[in-house]
């Protein structure tokens, strides 16, 4: 179950509904469109995005009705007139979605999302496709960054606490997607069946009058498999303590704050001197892609992330547009200055090396001169609703996982990079 | 109404509880508890932050409750025992919060929010109390900046395509409440009753078959009072076929692209030789504080602000903290290594000179000595909750609005500078 109004109808922008109403007005709100969203450029020096929001989108498009309560806000506010709010009423998106599978990488031009439908049924739905695929995209770049930077070691999601409430939820689904293997946030777990971990704060053993008898409460609760925070007083006592209290069979020992490389090497000594060769090390404050990379070498067993997850590491929003490219089958796109785009509804294609390894990202126009495709080429784009409904068999999360996983393989060496650079394969306009 | 669920409960991470579970059972969750929320230091170089979120804590806080469907997924993925069950499910928040009225400026160390009851109590509300002040206040605090670079210019509030949808609601609110005047969100509309706004997008001209024929549709469904968006094609040309189509009463014509500065500039000239004296000139397109400075000498009457809002201006998380800083009156604090805290429940007090212009932030213990106070000295913290109940008469977002400004007011005139530097006023521990 989600956790939000069964309505996603007002999570739009304004004009969105007074565009629709002089449309309908003057019957160009019937017109045949197409709209499509990509990122012009990726984030400063990042090599490569990757989709996330596509299932998301299409749950909230289910849920974009206009009931009474949203109707009776639109008429006391005058947004639109009387014959917009009948047509509201009766709003079913009853167009086409195709789209880049979520989890799949995307570089500046890429497709990644196109709604086909009549103007009208079309325009209302930009707010909310770029609300989600901007947050969620831009959450799920970063976290494959990180999860690339850990290298097969597990990454705890634990930012729900410097976001939003509700964008806590969807990151932690993002970092999912990306390769995280848990999170801290329960209406994660509760809504995207993913697997939640924690344990306890400082906080719990503060509240004890010692160490040693907040660790015994909490082996007492949660068994000697938990994870002892050991950094409240003194590492070194509370490793000792953590033993003495839990035994060797003690699950994990984490550490927060401070030079948690150097402090990681002192702990493992230290369990290993004591006989829990089979403790494990969990590390967290602060880390970000670059932090995860620096502790590569370090006897780390899992990460602990959450600021620089939920807020994009630096890039907190994927920057995607919205764009009509196509009216009544003739290609349109704005001229003036800056933010040009290419008008006409288009198509992508990934070509690699018989290695596997990703060559470019081919775009091109639907209507006009196709790319051959190699045997080591894949069409990105993926049929996601007809007539209003969602296709069958739409990729699961797990789908996504495997996705981003398979996506980061295919990269050449350098795209794997976390310097700053050029995308790490380039887009090619075909006509 | 608020379009979220009726229970926030699960918005929370799984560390909460299992703390909750161990504390139940060695009986510390009966232990009176004081929880500090606090920032340790403001984002890199800003130079004050404004505190948002309290009423929608406050509010959160009412619909923390664990119902049927929460108790059955935390049942099912054994978060917690069945005695840490029943006592989630008459789970009712008793306790007594003090704060920071939301509008007020805060500094480094400044007590935002007290949260006074049993561990138990107070523990399970960390997470959501987080997010949603460093959610709020890093929007508001970035909002501030742009208000006030503004210098009295009305801004609207259109960045929900670039953050988390229901995160956009908030943003609006949050946008309102650092004195923009209208958000493009229709949700914050209606459930904290923000004016909204919004005419038409490029599409709106691209689904025409002329600039000339979308300028007369906008200009018949909506009024000549409207907006009209010149920059899709040739702006000197939209200019002359928005004044033709409209008339010389033209509302105001949209700027979205390129040198906006340049831009209005002409437009006015232009505007002013065809007669539409009065039509205002707005402009949009990743404008941020700064950019809103640089226009201070242009004839712009209303910026658009979007990403840069939303994004937080490069600071998109507050980084306030949690922190259990009492337990059954006695004083508690992290000691290792890094992100100590300083123990006991504090108080604070804002001294100003006689002109009004604020001198420092004292902080001190409620259990110790206490500063003295002169007529121009204000005690900082505010009743909010007595005995898990709102306190009547809670400020309003109006008067949140009216707050930021005097605060900003009350800023030596070096606090307002954009550049960075060090918070405007130094934070004084009395003890």
């Amino acid at each position: 179950m989600v956790a939000t109004s069964p309505s996603t109808a007002l999570l739009t922008d304004h004009y969105e509904l007074t565009m629709l109403a002089a449309a309908l007005a003057d019957g160009t709100g019937d017109r045949t469109c197409v709209f499509e969203t990509f990122a012009r450029r990726l984030p400063d020096g990042r090599r490569y995005g990757v989709v996330g929001g596509t299932r998301r989108f299409i749950d909230a498009v289910a849920d974009f009705r206009f009931g009474d309560d949203e109707l009776r806000h639109l008429r006391a506010t005058k947004v639109v007139d009387e014959a917009t709010l009948g047509w509201l009423a009766d709003y079913r998106f009853a167009g086409d979605v195709d789209g880049y599978p979520e989890g799949e990488l995307y570089f500046p031009g890429s497709p990644i999302l196109t709604v086909t439908g009549t103007f009208a049924d079309a325009v209302v739905l930009e707010t909310l496709a770029l609300s989600i695929f901007n947050h969620d995209s831009a959450i799920v770049s970063a976290g494959a960054r990180m999860a690339s930077a850990a290298n097969g070691r597990p990454i705890i999601e634990m930012g729900s606490r410097r976001t939003h409430e509700h964008a806590a939820v969807a990151s932690a689904r993002a970092a999912f997607l990306a390769g995280f293997a848990t999170t801290s946030n329960l209406e994660a777990g509760r809504t995207f069946a993913i697997p939640t971990t924690g344990t306890c704060a400082h906080a719990f053993t503060l509240l004890h009058d010692t160490e040693k008898a907040a660790f015994e409460a909490q082996v007492a609760a949660l068994g000697p498999e938990t994870t002892l925070l050991v950094d409240t007083y003194d590492i070194t006592q509370g490793i000792a303590t953590a033993i003495e209290v839990a035994g060797t069979g003690l699950g994990a020992i984490r550490i927060d704050s401070g030079d948690v490389g150097v402090l990681a090497r002192q702990a493992r000594e230290q369990l290993d001197e004591l006989g829990a060769t089979q403790t494990r090390i969990v590390v967290s404050g602060d880390l970000d892609e670059y932090a995860i990379a620096a502790l590569r070498a370090e006897p780390v067993d899992a990460y602990g992330v959450g600021t620089s997850l939920v807020t994009g590491s630096g890039a907190p929003t994927a920057g995607m547009v919205y764009k009509l490219v196509e009216v009544a089958g003739r290609p349109v796109a704005k001229r003036s200055s800056s933010k040009e785009s290419r008008g006409g509804r288009k198509l992508a294609l990934r070509r690699h090396k018989p290695t596997g390894t990703a060559l470019e990202e081919v775009v091109y126009l639907a209507e006009g001169e196709q790319p051959e495709a190699g045997e080591h080429d894949r069409p990105l784009q993926i049929p996601l609703m007809r007539a209003g409904q969602p296709v069958a068999a739409l990729p699961t999360l797990e789908d996504g996982r495997q996705r981003v996983r398979q996506g980061l393989v295919s990269l050449p060496w350098e795209g794997l990079k976390l310097s700053a650079g050029e995308p790490a394969i380039p887009t090619v306009y075909l006509n």
